[in-house]
């Protein structure tokens, strides 16, 4: 029986996606310290879970009229921590839970991404999992010294460049290449060994590489881009993607023109939407919870975060002009949510007021809510997963740790009930309890 | 009564600091797994280290003769893992221990760089330090898609720049600047945290900085520079000093000079040098394994470590021509190690017979050897200590874990009954376990 692939929304910051997670009266202060990373990491362990997975951009939002004032007073994803550190205490604190962690292609250099994320691999023993993206935001570039980001196309074209440095690195040293003789002294075969000489437009990176294989061969690579040159590259590079349906009629279109796609390339890739889960005892009571959780959100929260993820300043324009097309045209950031704004609003040129409410941006609104009882939630999670629409989710929290213990604590159970969800890791490595084969180095002639 | 600082020469790789270490019968293979690092941890902390420290270089040694095969084969420093994700797991292993990672200011962003240690900084409650170095070789430059490697004395302006930067953002939240206050919801107070605003030479950065402030202030900064402009580097950021001093009467001298340039600038900083010790029950044991593990060394160790550090190929020069003025000023890797080799061959142009013979490169002749039993050692340690020649040691392993394992077990408890080394940690910070005041940030007007 086919089942579903779960995976946590990590974030080492503040707050969950959620920017008002940190203001509902549970949510935990400590985000600076091991025990917060630790905790929900176990959390997720104990549920079975394939995957933890933190997000990650690299300056605080304050694009919103150039302005960090509101975004540090009302929290508004305010800090952002190194998520590689944050992920590692969580694949410490854990040992059958896989770790992803987003890095990104603009503004290091592939050898120090494949260094680090084979080093994490060889420390976690094969559970680790990277989130390849491209950084799309002016506040980004103006703390790494760049005065404008890349335009949207050529990120891309850097980061496919990017990828064949980092999988190239990945690939050179072979599986049996150690020996560690003591008595003859011969640590390694050298001809196991490979100086992968990439020489390209962006990037020339000679080798050998400092860091032996992994267990698993390699890390895991996860994709989320939606939009069309994102597509592209995600169904290339991809063994795990991430999506955003903003709801179930939509969900299985895009869902299954994804899997159309892959099919034409002779693959196939688990998709997961991200959700809002609100579990509770009783039905009742999930709805409380949501209307108080829901309730904690400020305007500025949205305002702040879509001119964050879109790279435009909405606080230079009013609410009810429409865009028109060349500026439509001319966003650079996260395309796929301009692309959901249009398509939701039914509008080609939509207003702010259209992109506050149908972006659905640092609401609840932004992810599918499934509210209500163990029963409920797994019902809607059942119907999303047979209808076609996902092969899993990604789980996002309204508060943290709560959304992870509650879901942990009554939805998982329902899903293993049915059947619909596994009682045990299958294996040791991530790509084992993914499903995934293991790989051999592809690696070439030296 | 005035008391040693202890430091652990740690490694993210397959040998210690002394190449042919792995080679050792006792030796572990282990290099890419949690538990070595956590053992070795423990094993520090349970003598009263004030730090263990990482070593680092991004790339493995592949120039003498343009060759790996030699490095790959016989386990040359043949791996180096990412450091900072080996020192993550020991400083996860420990309480008090303080966690040094060398990382290079010449492939990274600073702001990269100030996020990574303050993000490590606040998941180890304050414990963490920063050795700063300049990458010196062609063959890291390969791998970072540079053609060659910045000459010395730009690489330390482009360091100087990167130290404003990464200090400046390290400043820019205050210490009290989180006010998590869920109720009214205002997480922190805008008026203390900072934009820096940085605009130089090499590097643009604006902030603001995405980690707020840690324990200790700020990681410490160690620095290791013994080269003209290195030293002056050294003196003005640093506050620990690693050093190589290759005897007692050169120790004396350099520590003095050091020690007179820091009180003419108004400071006082701790200098430890590079050791090895063999410590055993009794001293004929000691000698046996000293030269069981000295006979461990292979000639092409040193020739391939030797061109790594000076970035000069000595395979293309014969062994007994000397080298001209020209060619000496033209080395641009660790020019200490040049200065060395002119000092103790009493040679203005040594050959490159003397360069193998007084650098004692990738020989237990690096650094000084204390060889012995528990008190034999104590008398070394003591007599340097006592003579004005260091503030402490850094101790490196002739093989891993049983330097460490030894000099826990039967040296420290000699020093600590002698006075000479503290029975405990005097506090919870790495600051405050090295008598360093704490810091307040010198932030600028917003």
């Amino acid at each position: 029986m086919r089942q579903m692939k779960l995976i946590g929304f990590m974030q080492a910051q503040n707050c969950s996606n959620y920017p008002a997670s940190w203001r509902h009266r549970l949510s935990q202060p400590n985000f600076g310290s091991r025990e917060y990373y630790e905790g929900i990491g176990r959390t997720l362990e104990a549920g079975k879970f394939h995957l933890a997975f933190f997000d990650d951009r690299l300056a605080i939002p304050d694009k919103y009229a150039d302005d960090f004032e509101d975004t540090v007073r009302y929290g508004i994803r305010a800090a952002k921590l190194d998520p590689v550190s944050c992920a590692l205490v969580m694949g410490l604190a854990t040992e059958r839970l896989g770790i992803g962690v987003t890095y990104s292609t603009t503004y290091y250099e592939p050898f120090h991404v494949a260094r680090v994320f084979a080093t994490l691999d060889l420390l976690l023993n094969g559970r680790m999992a990277w989130n390849v993206v491209t950084s799309l935001n002016d506040s980004e570039a103006a703390n790494f010294g760049a005065t404008k980001h890349l335009g949207h196309d050529l990120r891309y074209d850097r980061a496919d460049e990017f990828m064949e440095v980092v999988l190239g690195h990945w690939d050179s040293w072979e599986e049996d290449a150690i020996v560690f003789d003591r008595e003859s002294g011969v640590f390694a075969d050298p001809a196991k060994v490979h100086r992968l000489d990439h020489k390209g437009k962006f990037f020339t990176s000679r080798g050998p590489f400092t860091v032996p294989r992994s267990p698993q061969g390699r890390p895991i690579i996860i994709q989320a881009g939606q939009s069309g040159r994102g597509k592209t590259f995600a169904t290339r590079w991809g063994e795990l993607m991430f999506v955003i349906y903003p709801n179930l009629t939509v969900a299985k279109r895009q869902y299954a023109e994804i899997k159309q796609s892959l099919t034409e390339q002779g693959k196939d890739i688990s998709i997961a939407p991200a959700i809002y889960p609100i579990v509770a005892e009783t039905q009742g009571e999930a709805e409380d919870r949501f209307a108080e959780i829901d309730g904690l959100a400020k305007p500025i929260d949205t305002l702040a975060l879509l001119s964050e993820v879109l790279n435009f300043d909405f606080a230079t324009k009013p609410m009810d002009e429409p865009f028109s097309s060349e500026e439509l045209a001319a966003i650079s950031g996260l395309q796929a949510v301009r692309d959901r704004v249009v398509l939701l609003s039914g509008k080609p040129s939509p207003t702010v007021r259209d992109f506050v409410q149908f972006s659905g941006r640092a609401t609840l609104r932004e992810f599918p809510n499934f509210v209500g009882s163990a029963k409920q939630v797994a019902d809607g999670l059942e119907e999303w997963f047979s209808a076609g629409a996902c092969d899993g989710f990604v789980v996002a929290a309204t508060q943290v740790p709560g959304t992870y213990d509650d879901f942990v604590r009554l939805v998982v159970p329902e899903l293993q009930r049915r059947g619909l969800f596994r009682r045990d890791y299958e294996g040791n490595t991530l790509r084992e309890n993914l499903g995934l084969p293991k790989l051999s180095p592809a690696h070439r002639a030296n």
